[in-house]
């Protein structure tokens, strides 16, 4: 059945998500003359570089997340759905939804990236992944309900193992979330809970490559690397997991630690929707030429995460990251107008502004086009870069609200088991 | 098996319920030489006067919850334990908890009310109550939700019954709902849903009574009515609920509504636990006399919202308010104290402050013990007295900068489906 959407003659340009890829594409076409219809599973947009401060306590989920409706309340050729996609029917130029079929004129594919468990079903089973906002807020519950459980035991190996936290991938992501449970174990866990011993508090973070931040320069590794071990943070590299059943986890090199906590930082695979055909994947994403056109199908394109723009340039497509997306979301509003005017379009360019990441207090590592520096400088950097690309003013104020609160008192307010993850005890 | 608690010489203090006399009580202890252990589902104590607020996308829960082991950081001789309490065993001194069995020589029931449905299973099953976070999250995802899914529908009669809001209940909490309800209508929904046509949304207070908010007087009550009505609220007095089948409601004078919203906020009944004797209980709370002391029993208590002090002046027990909680805390623990000395008791005595409740902004209605008024002014002293007497300089800080966003802006930021209630589209 068809969703019930206002039919006009003006050309439908459905985008599939609504993360910093087809926000910014959206917004750019604000003064032309179509439908944009936006399809999301949530109602909000996810600011993901914060999620780890949700998931340790540092921030609320209504700080990182903003409602999709509120950021387009002004452009009137913008409609929302909240929905998820099964398929695309390319040769009706539809897709099929949870909420019923929607036709496009043009079709966008903006839909990010899902975790990567690399096959493995065990671990997929029993590590906590944090890749959305209920995710996050699944592991900031694992790790009190832990501290709660290790009182109640009087099984020392079993308390230890849910005191043990190990953190699996030595991305950004990774070592944000193993420096914020180092802030955790210094600050917050011995105040609540003096009846343990918090020197059984371990934190551990597993890397496969040779070095931490791989994206980053040799310097910033090593830096991440110092940073991550000040705060209490045993760094293994060159370490792989091969299996983990919720009690133990099993690595690469043999070596086994028994865990109640594993977290899944370790990888990431574009999240297609099946329909476009055998040409049009890339390993696990989808290749599109340097308009962001699909392989194939003329009026289909894939921006962001899912998106490998192949060029003799670029035969790997760019990095996964917010700036990407939002460069392309950027490039293609422009190259569908030209469209629309039968001109001619511009390839996509991706200008590099730099990566950053933090351990913690006063710890971060920054690498800009022509610098590149580490700790307390770079750590407000860091603070100052995501306070100002946070949606929405109330946000930004929230955050420098809670941020400078958290800064003076060595303290984080939110340490509430409001969803239990597991079965309440 | 008992739960894993140190055993001391000392007299343990066992206090079921971390919410205003529960907490009020174990902090006014902190100098007694005593092992003081409370217990609570949740490992936060509840500000329930804002819980509304939450509700209705206002406040997140972080801003009116506070984790109780936070509160107690520096009192050494408390310990807190996560548990549900299943049953008293007064001839043994002890409780039966979800976590294990633990010994008492005082136990303190301060476990406060759960919601009444009075019998009605179909109201029970199919109308949201608000009585604890969760709940009170599940109602700010359904009204979103509702509104989702009138987007989708081409009936007209399930569009309207998706936009008709029945708020049963004409008490602080009610009319609280309904107004907060009312300022959704006027200034939020209608920007982000601007292809429904607002003026369906429907929002009725249902009251069993011949009038609002009966526990204050007469000219309040007027006033509360009119005040709904500014914010286009039907208000509906000597009605009752007979039935609810989550599509269609029904009322004691045979008229019905559709609706698919029917928030509860209709009465309560102290929250007692099995195993005090039928001597203990009056109605549905716990007979205690002027010393909070349970019938029957030497070293049972019981305070607050649970607990009717009957006494020939007051044959029916205190309101089922915040202030009495915490009168009855402050005078159990001296009693407490008292006891261990060998000392005289004293009999407790209800001081009012006061009683109000606000319907939305500007308009507020205030009765203090010598004066009554209503308006805005009203409004500035209800703010100021709930800002007050929040849990946490942080929490205090976080809900003024919201507050005063929304005044100024006239928004609300918290429309984020995050825990859909019910199953997503």
């Amino acid at each position: 059945m068809p969703v019930n959407i206002s039919v006009t003659n003006k050309p439908r340009v459905v985008i599939i998500g609504g993360g910093f890829g087809g926000i910014e594409l959206a917004k750019k076409l604000s003064r032309e003359d179509i439908q944009i219809v936006l399809l999301d599973k949530n109602n909000y947009h996810t600011f993901q570089p914060l999620l780890y401060q949700v998931a340790t306590g540092g921030l609320e989920p209504d700080s990182i997340a903003f409602p999709i409706r509120k950021i387009f309340k002004h452009q009137n050729n913008f409609i929302f759905r909240m929905a998820e996609v099964l398929r695309i029917n390319p040769e009706h130029n539809a897709i099929e939804t949870s909420i019923g079929e929607i036709e496009y004129d043009y079709l966008i594919l903006a839909t990010g990236s899902r975790t990567n468990f690399f096959g493995m079903t065990d671990v997929a089973t029993h590590a906590v992944p944090m890749k959305t906002i209920p995710e996050a807020l699944n592991l900031r519950s694992l790790v009190l309900q832990n501290f709660e459980k290790a009182l109640l035991t009087v099984d020392l190996p079993e308390r230890d193992s849910l005191m043990t936290f190990v953190v699996v991938g030595g991305g950004p992501t990774g070592i944000e979330t193993a420096g914020a449970l180092g802030e955790l174990k210094n600050h917050i866990l011995p105040r609540d809970y003096p009846e343990l011993d918090i020197n059984k508090m371990q934190i551990h973070i597993i890397e496969k490559s040779d070095r931490l931040v791989n994206a980053m320069s040799n310097q910033s590794s090593i830096k991440a690397e110092e940073f991550l071990k000040r705060f209490d943070v045993n760094v293994w590299l060159n370490t792989g997991v091969t299996s983990y059943d919720g009690k133990k986890i099993i690595f690469s090199n043999g070596k086994q630690l028994l865990s109640q906590s594993v977290i899944w930082a370790a990888g990431v695979a574009g999240a297609s929707i099946p329909g476009l055909g055998e040409k049009a994947s890339f390993g696990n994403r989808i290749k599109v030429d340097c308009y962001n056109r699909v392989a194939g199908h003329a009026n289909i394109f894939a921006l962001g995460d899912v998106a490998a723009v192949v060029t003799a340039k670029n035969p790997n497509g760019h990095p996964m990251l917010a700036p990407v997306a939002i460069q392309q979301g950027s490039c293609l509003a422009n190259n569908l107008s030209r469209l629309l005017r039968n001109e001619e379009l511009i390839p996509f360019q991706y200008q590099s502004l730099g990566v950053m990441a933090t351990v913690g207090r006063n710890h971060a590592v920054v690498e800009l086009p022509f610098v590149k520096f580490q700790g307390i400088l770079a750590w407000f950097v860091w603070m100052f870069v995501h306070l100002m690309t946070l949606v929405g003013f109330r946000n930004r104020l929230v955050v420098f609200v809670n941020w400078t609160w958290s800064y003076f008192s060595y303290d984080r307010g939110l340490r509430l088991i409001i969803r239990p993850f597991r079965k309440p005890l």
